[in-house]
């Protein structure tokens, strides 16, 4: 990557708002006010607006309430209501009484979405036209607003009751005739979603039409805001990491990974980890079942950690691939049906190929008998490892939880207990007196 | 998410292509030829590039030439490099000929990139603009063009040699006055990348900037495509699937999970689960050697699946957090040194809760001696995987291998190894008599 212009000296006029922030989250906080200070205001609400949330927070409290509230007016809709819901409620109250009424309203309401959804990554910021004007007038309209919208490149037509009627993009605009009716060139709008729909429905939805934002209308059709293609982008990003660290058995968390506390990476970390030495007492408590047949034929010991683990890996392979497949939506819930059969098929041909391999070290090791039941062993954790791990991100996305959850641990677990049971009781079999 | 408009009786006319495009893939590919003939020709082509590529090359082989070609000079200057790219040496020749010159051009030049770079992604349907133009002439040049632009909202400023010198935004055009020439209203380009750029990468600058594309540069400047914000972003998830597969020891494959066979699904899964059978082989050839350990205190055998499981689970947590923060950009490779220190307090106070876990359950089975041991295990083997966890990714990344690549079986397999020798260890120091 290379930047095109800009020398150091003019670095603070010439970069880009996000280079600027970037910039300015390495020094102190009071030495970032004073640069900020001496930026133009629209271009220091930019700036501002690129800062992580944390970093905006303590610079909110520092700044005085009128400074702090100029910056405010001039942000973007979207950045400023992330702002407020990171300030406590007095901070709030110190700048919302210099704030104009119309900007106090519009905070007030996106700022009320629960995250995750639509609602709370929507922004205010777009031009409405109605269907009556000429195009005339519509380029005029989007003359005085566009210093303010997020995309200008599409409006949106609403009938007189603020349902949405269609959109007219900004190239259509310049190529009609000038006194043609925005009604006759505006297009039907292919696809929108409710503030309540789930952030991952609305960016699949952004990029499967290829569009640069979507409009968010309540269920009586009223436009009440637009997700654009970065913020939605921005917010799938967050969701693949949360389901990085799922798979991972981390507890979510937005925060940087570099700027993470030890306390804070503890407490996400601990907790799955403890929970699954309960599940692990299974697989200790089959051993002790066995312990006789342990004692009379000590080799079976040697290959325990070998079949845990190809059980284990099988199943995780299963899992993950699921679980990514449902979050890009490539799999739906109704499809198990139709794959477990290819599962089965699949694990079936993983675990003869994999008794094979072991075979010959059970041989080597411990003798035909502990071959057959190493070998045998392998073939029956290998299907059940996929098995479970194929069907688990299933059962959980049908409870409602994130099928992420856990699953490559949780898979783990229950296959190396039903392993061992397994294990040891073909053991027994073949091997008894 | 609801449809504002269209009814099924005339889907075909008013649908997004994407939607249309989704329907074809569900008939048989004669039926969807036939439908796809009686669209009207950039509907027809526009429906085509939103096929997946497999079905692509199957109409393509039953089309007769003229007819695909006239698809293919419509298409996207990037989808169909794409087609091209999965067409047979054979079939290229067949429709060749039969396109104008310069598509042929543009279609040789933008195939001829390697799959993952800025190149392969980008396209050259783009408008440019000559800096002594003035607003009015530039305006009637987009007029012109704006059917064939993959984006009309930014124009790329090049000086009499193809070099990039600015870009000019459609509503600055429109706000400036007529006379007024391109020069003065250009805006310099804060960020260019290569045609050997990673995808991941340029993906990564779209997003930091909030742009909708990118410039692709020569290093002499010469500007020879864009990459927009779509493709960008289908780059982008296409890789975050592929670390997915990678972290759980698949080997990539771009295929839609759903249709995979399951010869290829075996391919993909079988190398790296036997793979692991030898690394498995040292745990094994550690608990050989501490036989008599094992027979006199059989109940040690009791704790090993939780041992494993517990090192195995702290190493993946750590190697997926890592594996996500280097893919997105949060941690770079000089951060190692910074970050392996947190790494160690956490991994000591994430050690020494399971050792206070695991310690009554080792007194319940075998005894306070048993009880030390399992969890002065436990703690060393926590902070021996959590640190290779982490590690792992940083030393592949540096190896120039994809971090993804088998991090948590690999981090598995590596701390079962030394748990193992670890545990029988500290048992025949604290057992022996």
């Amino acid at each position: 990557m290379s930047s095109l212009n800009g020398t150091e000296a003019d670095f603070e006029d010439t970069a880009h708002a996000s280079d600027l922030a970037a910039w300015l989250e390495t020094l102190p906080r009071d030495a970032a006010l004073e640069r900020l200070a001496r930026l133009p205001l629209p271009r220091r609400a930019d700036a501002f607006g690129y800062l992580r949330i944390a970093t905006q927070r303590d610079l909110a409290r520092l700044l005085p309430a009128a400074d702090l509230a100029a910056i405010v007016v001039e942000m973007d809709a979207d950045d400023r209501a992330d702002l407020f819901k990171a300030l406590s409620a007095g901070e709030r109250q110190r700048i919302l009484p210099m704030l104009p009424p119309e900007d106090r309203d519009d905070i007030r309401r996106l700022s009320a979405h629960d995250e995750g959804t639509a609602g709370a990554i929507m922004t205010s910021d777009f031009v409405t036209l109605d269907p009556a004007m000429t195009a005339a007038d519509a380029i005029a309209a989007l003359r005085l607003s566009a210093a303010d919208a997020e995309t200008i490149y599409r409006s949106y037509v609403l009938d007189g009751d603020g349902r949405l009627v269609g959109s007219v993009r900004l190239h259509r605009l310049i190529l009609a005739a000038e006194d043609a009716p925005v009604a006759a060139i505006m297009e039907s709008v292919p696809v929108s979603v409710g503030p309540l729909t789930d952030q991952e429905e609305v960016a699949r939805a952004i990029a499967r039409y290829d569009i640069l934002a979507i409009p968010v209308v309540e269920t009586d059709g009223r436009l009440v805001g637009i997700v654009t293609h970065d913020d939605a982008a921005d917010a799938l990003q967050a969701e693949t990491t949360e389901d990085f660290q799922r798979i991972s058995t981390v507890l979510p968390f937005t925060q940087s990974l570099r700027d993470a506390g030890i306390g804070m990476l503890y407490s996400r970390r601990i907790v799955w980890l403890a929970l699954l030495v309960f599940g692990n007492l299974f697989s200790g408590a089959g051993i002790a079942f066995f312990e006789e047949t342990i004692l009379a034929y000590v080799s079976l010991v040697f290959f325990l950690p070998l079949l845990i683990d190809s059980s284990g890996n099988a199943g995780s392979q299963s899992a993950t691939l699921m679980v990514r497949a449902l979050a890009t939506g490539d799999v739906a819930l109704r499809d198990w049906r139709a794959l477990i059969l290819r599962e089965l098929a699949v694990a079936a041909a993983l675990g003869a190929t994999m008794a094979a391999v072991v075979a010959p070290l059970g041989a080597w090791r411990g003798g035909p008998d502990i071959a057959l039941v190493v070998a045998a062993t392998m073939m029956v954790v290998v299907v059940i490892g996929s098995l479970v791990g194929m069907s688990l991100p299933f059962l959980l996305s049908r409870l409602r939880l994130d099928p992420a959850t856990a699953s490559g641990p949780l898979v783990t677990t229950i296959s190396d207990a039903v392993g061992v049971m397994v294990y040891f009781s073909v053991a027994t079999a073949v091997l008894a007196p």
